[in-house]
C-alpha cells in the first residue's frame, strides 16, 4: 500500500470552545490515518498599513499557500470599525460559495426525519453590498446588487455541485415577483445555466413558498440555490431542522479550489475550556473539506465513526443529550472500527 | 336583550374556490348571529383615466364608507403590466401591518404543538419599494427604503397589538449587522417605542437566528416584528409550523380602522365549484375581523366552533384528513353550540 501523500491545510482554531474542539478533529483524523498536516494560524484582524483591516500576513500567506482552511468559531469583534471575522475572510479570498448540507443524524431526534438537502448561498454581493445612504432625514436605503457574474458563476457552482455529489434536482430561490429586475437577473442565469446540464431537473420557487414547504416536508428538497441574504436565512433554518448549528458542516468555496471550511456556532464561552464542547459540527465540515481535497474514503470513514458515535447514544457531549466529556466523545469515534484502516 | 346595531363590511369573494369559502362563512356568520351586513365587491384592477391599474370605484367606494374587508383569494393576473392584487390593494388603503397570528390548532397534527404567536410585518416599503435600476450592463441594483415613519408607525402597532392582546413580549427581527443604516434604523425606532411600553418585554434577535430558533422551538415567541422581506419570509415559515396556508387567517392593518382580513391561499381552481374546499382560513380571518370590530364574544364562539369541529375530527374536508364537503364542514361549525347563543 502507497502512503498518500500529505497535503498541508491552514488550521484557524479560532476562540472560545475553538481549540478544543480543533483538537478533537485532529484526534480523529490522526486515528482515521487522513494524510493531512496541520498550519495552525490566527486570522484575527489587524489593521494594515493604509488603515484597512485585514487578516495577518502569514495566515494569509499560509492559505494562499495551502487553498484549503478548516476554522472553528471567532468571538464577534468589539473594537468599533472592526469588520465581521465571516465576511473578512469570505471577502479576502473571494470565497463566493457558502455549501451547507443538511442531513438528518440518526439518533438525534428532532421533529424530522429523512432531511437530506443542500444550500448553496452567494456569498459575495446581493444584500450584503454594504452600499448604503440617508436619502434625507428618516429615510435611508440599502442596495442589493446583483451581478450577471456573480449569479452565473453561483449557478453553475450549484449544478456541478449536483452533479459531482449525486444530487438530482437544484431549485432557485427568489423573489422576481417582487424584485423583477436584481432577482429577476438570478433566476435568469439559473434556467441558462440549467440548460447545460439536462442530468439534473431545476425548478424555481419562491423564498416565502420554500419557507413553508421547507417546515412542512423537507423532504422535498435537494440542491438549493439563491442571493445571498435568502441562503443567510435559509442555511440557518435547514440547519435548525437537523438539529442545529452544532451538528451542521459549512464550506465557503473559491475559485480555483481555494476553500475554508467552518463550524457556524459561536464561541461558547460559558463553556470554554471545560472539556464540554462537542466537536461535531467542525468533524463534519474537516469532512466536506476531505470531499472537497479527493479523499473520499477517509471522509467516509470519519462521517461513519461520527454517525454511528450519535446514534449508539452511549458516549455522547452534553448537548446531544448524553453525560461525556468532549475528550471521552472524540476518543470513542476514534475507536470506532471505521475510523481504523 | 338589545340588537346590536348592523355594521357593514366589504366582501371580496375572490377567485376560484373564493366564492364557496365566502358563502360558508356567511353561512357560520348568520348561525352565531354576527351583526354583520355583507357588500359584496369585485376588486380585480381595470386601467384608470391616466392609463394607472386601480381597482373598481365602485369597490373603492364600498371599502371607503365600510372601512372594514374580507377577502377571499384572487387569481394572480396574466396581463402583462397588470400589478399584484395584494400589492395594489395594500397600497390603495395604506394597509401598513399585515398581522399573523399562528396558533397550533388541537387535532390538526403537525411536527408541532402549542405554537402560539403573532408575525407583524410592515408592509408599505422596504424591500418591496419596486425601485430597481440596471447600473451597466449585467449588474443590476434593487433599493429597499426604510423611513422613520413607517418603521415607527409598525413598532407602535406591534406593541398597541401586544398590550391589547394580552401578549407579553415583542421581538424585533432584524439584520443590523449587515444592513446598518436600512435595519439599524428600523431597530432603532423599536427601541425607542419599546420605551414608552414598559410592560412589554422588548427582544431583538438577527432574521437567521430567528429562522433556526423558530424551527426548534416556536414556543419561546410571541409578537414579533420585521421590515416587509423578512415579514413575507417568516409569515409563511410560521404558517407552515401550524398547517399552512389553509388554516392560518392573516389581517391587513390600515390607518383610522381601515382594513381588510384574507385567507392567504391560493385560488385552488381544480377544486373550484366541487364542494371540496377548506373554509378555515377565510374563517380564522373573519375571526380576526370580529376582534377587529370589538365583537368580542362573536369573535370566540366562532372560533370555538370551528376548532371543536376540527379537534372532533369527525366533519373534515379532504386537505384537513376528512371526506366531508365543505357545505357539511361548514354545517357542523353552525351546528355546534358555541356557535348558537
Ligand atoms: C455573522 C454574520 C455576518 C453572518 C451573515 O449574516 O452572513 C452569519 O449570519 C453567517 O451566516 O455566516
Ligand atoms: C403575492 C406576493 C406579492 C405577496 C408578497 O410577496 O408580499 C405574497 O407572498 C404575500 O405574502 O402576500
Amino acid at each position: 500500500v502507497s502512503t498518500p501523500q500529505m497535503q498541508t491545510v491552514t488550521l484557524i482554531p479560532g476562540d472560545g470552545i475553538g481549540p478544543e474542539i480543533s483538537t478533537a478533529v485532529m484526534k480523529i483524523f490522526e486515528a482515521a490515518k487522513a494524510p493531512i498536516r496541520w498550519e495552525e494560524r490566527n486570522v484575527t484582524a489587524i489593521k494594515g498599513p493604509g488603515g484597512k483591516w485585514m487578516i495577518p500576513p502569514d495566515a494569509k500567506e499560509s492559505m494562499d499557500r495551502s487553498k484549503i482552511g478548516l476554522k472553528g468559531p471567532l468571538k464577534t469583534p468589539i473594537a468599533a470599525g472592526h469588520p465581521s471575522m465571516n465576511l473578512l475572510l469570505r471577502k479576502t479570498f473571494d470565497l463566493y460559495a457558502n455549501v451547507r448540507p443538511c442531513i438528518s443524524i440518526e439518533g438525534y431526534k428532532t421533529p424530522y426525519t429523512d432531511v437530506n438537502l443542500v444550500t448553496i448561498r452567494e456569498n459575495t454581493e446581493g444584500e450584503y453590498s454594504g452600499i448604503e445612504h440617508v436619502i434625507v432625514d428618516g429615510v435611508v436605503q440599502s442596495i442589493k446588487l446583483i451581478t450577471e457574474e456573480a449569479s452565473r458563476r453561483i449557478a453553475e457552482y450549484a449544478f456541478e455541485y449536483a452533479r459531482n455529489n449525486q444530487r438530482n434536482s437544484v431549485t432557485a430561490v427568489h423573489k422576481a415577483n417582487i424584485m423583477r429586475m436584481s432577482d429577476g437577473l438570478f433566476l435568469r442565469k439559473c434556467r441558462e445555466v440549467a440548460e447545460n446540464y439536462k442530468d439534473i431537473k431545476f425548478t424555481e420557487m419562491y423564498l416565502d413558498t420554500v419557507c413553508l414547504n421547507m417546515v412542512q416536508d423537507p423532504t422535498q428538497f435537494d440542491v438549493l440555490v439563491m442571493p445571498n441574504l435568502y441562503g443567510d436565512i435559509l442555511s440557518d433554518l435547514c440547519a435548525g431542522l437537523i438539529g442545529g448549528l452544532g451538528v451542521t458542516p459549512s464550506g465557503n468555496i473559491g475559485a480555483n479550489g481555494v476553500a475554508i471550511f467552518e463550524s457556524v456556532h459561536g464561541t461558547a464561552p460559558d463553556i470554554a475550556g471545560l472539556d464540554m464542547a462537542n466537536p461535531t459540527a467542525l468533524l463534519l465540515s474537516a469532512v466536506m473539506m476531505l470531499r472537497h481535497m479527493g479523499l473520499h474514503d477517509h471522509a467516509h470513514k470519519i462521517q461513519m465513526a461520527c454517525f454511528d458515535t450519535i446514534r449508539d447514544k452511549k458516549v455522547l457531549t452534553k448537548d446531544l443529550g448524553g453525560n461525556s466529556k468532549c475528550s471521552e466523545f472524540t476518543a470513542e469515534i476514534c475507536r470506532r472500527k471505521h475510523a481504523h484502516n
